[in-house]
């Protein structure tokens, strides 16, 4: 695929991601959305249910994506695939991506972004932790060797973390 | 907890989890083995599920024990637990950890002990995928603090990746 049909499959599958985090924050959950495409295929997709279903420590919408498409496709290898998400995943749920063989994983904020964000933004309501080590550093260290692309509708996905205050 | 009486429980979680994993290898799923506890109180545990629940990437027995646990409390928050295994947990479980503001993990064999054995062992069956990073790294870039304490009944442990071949 040429760069050009990249990009905008990429834009439009982050779109989709946005689109997911919205809905989150609108029902109280964070504003956080992820889904795993093959091509242009949606397979999965989840916006954050971390707060709401508040029982699963591993329910970032990236490992509820992963975990759904494994259920759709009966396997837990999913190659092919690309992980998709608003915000860098965190190093389980690269690892996740690792796992089940996918392809790459594509993102919009970076964590850093994040971290700034919040430095400016403290809340009472919302913790925000994270796990300092990035994407492409867990990326790295597995086999297969994941793809990682950051910064797809950067500014979009930077204006979520205003929705999950 | 006096250090003398904290060997022997640690050694009694360990051990428990060996037997987990040797159900587990006997039922046709990787010899591993996993369990929280609060203080003596073992939460939940599990044996590996991965091979033949062939749909779930994140089906680690760590990880399968942890949202056990949190479905168990109702809360995915689980302070003042552990994390039991049999091997070094990758960053995937780790990290569930962290999110989870679990106390520490325990385990028995390093995955540097399963890259050795692997490496004289190579088998047709079974691939020994790793994520190269320790538990300890992972651990040490997050919030809460997760402690990390290897080695317990390591040569049990080790014996073990014998049966996962």
């Amino acid at each position: 695929m040429v760069g050009e049909q990249r990009r905008v499959l990429w834009e439009k599958m982050i779109r989709r991601c946005i689109e997911l985090a919205i809905e989150a924050a609108s029902a109280g959950n964070y504003a956080l959305g992820a889904l795993v495409a093959r091509s242009s295929e949606i397979l999965s997709e989840s916006g954050s249910t971390l707060i709401l279903n508040g029982d699963d420590p591993s329910a970032h919408p990236e490992m509820v994506a992963v975990r759904a498409s494994a259920k759709l496709l009966g396997s837990r290898h999913l190659p092919g695939t690309t992980l998709f998400s608003t915000l860098e995943p965190c190093p389980m749920c690269v690892s996740v991506a690792i796992w089940a063989k996918m392809d790459g994983v594509v993102f919009g904020a970076s964590q850093e972004d994040a971290r700034q964000w919040v430095a400016k933004h403290p809340s009472d309501i919302y913790s925000w932790r994270m796990i300092d080590i990035p994407a492409a550093a867990i990326a790295s260290a597995g086999v297969p060797r994941l793809w990682v692309h950051g910064g797809i509708l950067r500014e979009e996905c930077v204006a979520l973390f205003e929705r999950s205050r």
